[in-house]
């Protein structure tokens, strides 16, 4: 096992930079943190370029070792790892991963599309409800939140080695739905638009959630076929956008 | 329009403190953030003891004032709102609230009850959500989020101010409900417990949500009358503890 104990190593100036988007794309790399999520990436066979941990997060990595072979494993100081790391308390453990081939789009199926959704929270927590739900693919369309974003990762919980999640136009996406005759429902803080008990489920729908504070773009809902909306008893002015979609992926599925 | 421009002005210093739970609790006042939930306070009719704003809140308070005659209004430079803010980007308006005396806890009705429910954006979500399902009293019991917190005011939107928020022992609250034959479900992600799809709707319930990692306490599980569970289709492990809450809220009420 080799040994990193400064901050300044080449290859953490490297990791470092994977905190940026521009970054995670140009080397097609991302990073991991924490046991669970280590695990999750190893269950999934994904292309692990790297595993580093502490003293404390060696014994978390022995006993998952076990299960797989992973080239380069580099323990570091508590303070590289601070370094790295997104979380004020680490749990000493970071696994450095290569981005898999881009799946294609399903032509059939369960879809949830994010229209602009911005906090990282909301997107890693709607994506694990998703998985939870049976839904098969996420399209995160423009203006969402990046899915290897260290915030989006923390709340996905690993959902992402489960779930197809691709980065498209959702207009061009929803196009395509239409002509494979999948039903779009765009959703609505409008008492016009049809309550979602009212609506069946079904094997092969697409549900669109938007952004926080504008919901999703009137672009976008002129695409759907039908507008869902979660009556309000009380009074409260709106739901956060992650429990609307939980009730409407748990209500439709 | 009194001005205030240090932030090391005496009544600056201690609305700081106000940051602790401590001194909340001591000197029975919280602060409310941004243009939202200053209207809301305004509208629920909170004893307001002072609003303080920058240039641009000021515009801000002005269409909010002309409803309502607040005594002590100060006009802080934005170092000073910087300095008591708890968001990145201030909004530049801050009212400082007197906790209303506390309400007893309902004889009947629905009720969320939240054990040991750690993170204030939880909390927050959840009491936002059940005043939007129209559930009446939230019991914060041991070790939840203080409802005073800036996140949890952040996250819950105002919905203290429409939902009966008390801080309350759940096995106590609990053994009344039974004694007034309130049913009470318990939550476990345990397929043996009930799937909540087959739970008919009712006027009167109480639903308990756990901590994040350990769920509901044995001892509070032991006094439900019914644990429910959410079947999960996907490879999720679980649900957030806020989305539960919200898929369980709409589909009881």
């Amino acid at each position: 096992m080799k040994e990193i104990t400064s901050t300044k190593n080449a290859y953490i100036k490297e990791l470092k930079k994977l905190d940026k988007k521009k970054y995670r794309d140009e080397t097609n790399r991302y990073i991991v943190e924490g046991e669970h999520l280590v695990q999750e990436a190893i269950k999934a066979g994904a292309a692990i370029e790297g595993v580093l941990c502490t003293e404390t997060g060696q014994m978390l990595y022995e006993d998952m070792a076990k299960e797989v072979c992973i080239e380069d494993v580099y323990l570091v100081t508590e303070e590289v790892m601070k370094s790295l790391s997104s979380v004020p308390a680490p749990q000493g453990i970071i696994a450095v991963i290569r981005k898999g081939k881009e799946e294609a789009i399903p032509q059939s199926g369960t879809f949830l599309l994010l229209d602009g959704v911005q906090d990282p929270g909301n997107v890693g927590t709607m994506i694990r409800t998703a998985d939870a739900a049976g839904i098969k693919t996420v399209i995160l369309g423009e203006g969402t939140a990046d899915i290897y974003n260290s915030k989006v990762l923390r709340s996905m919980q690993g959902s992402h080695f489960h779930v197809t999640v691709r980065q498209a136009v959702l207009t061009e996406v929803i196009a395509e739905m239409k002509e494979n005759n999948i039903q779009v429902y765009g959703t609505e803080l409008n008492p016009e638009a049809v309550s979602y008990r009212t609506v069946e489920k079904a094997n092969e729908f697409a549900l669109v959630m938007g952004n926080e504070g504008q919901g999703v773009s009137k672009e976008v809902l002129a695409l759907t076929d039908k507008q869902l909306y979660i009556p309000i008893v009380g009074q409260a002015e709106s739901l956060n956008v992650a429990i609307a979609a939980g009730i409407l992926m748990f209500s439709l599925t």
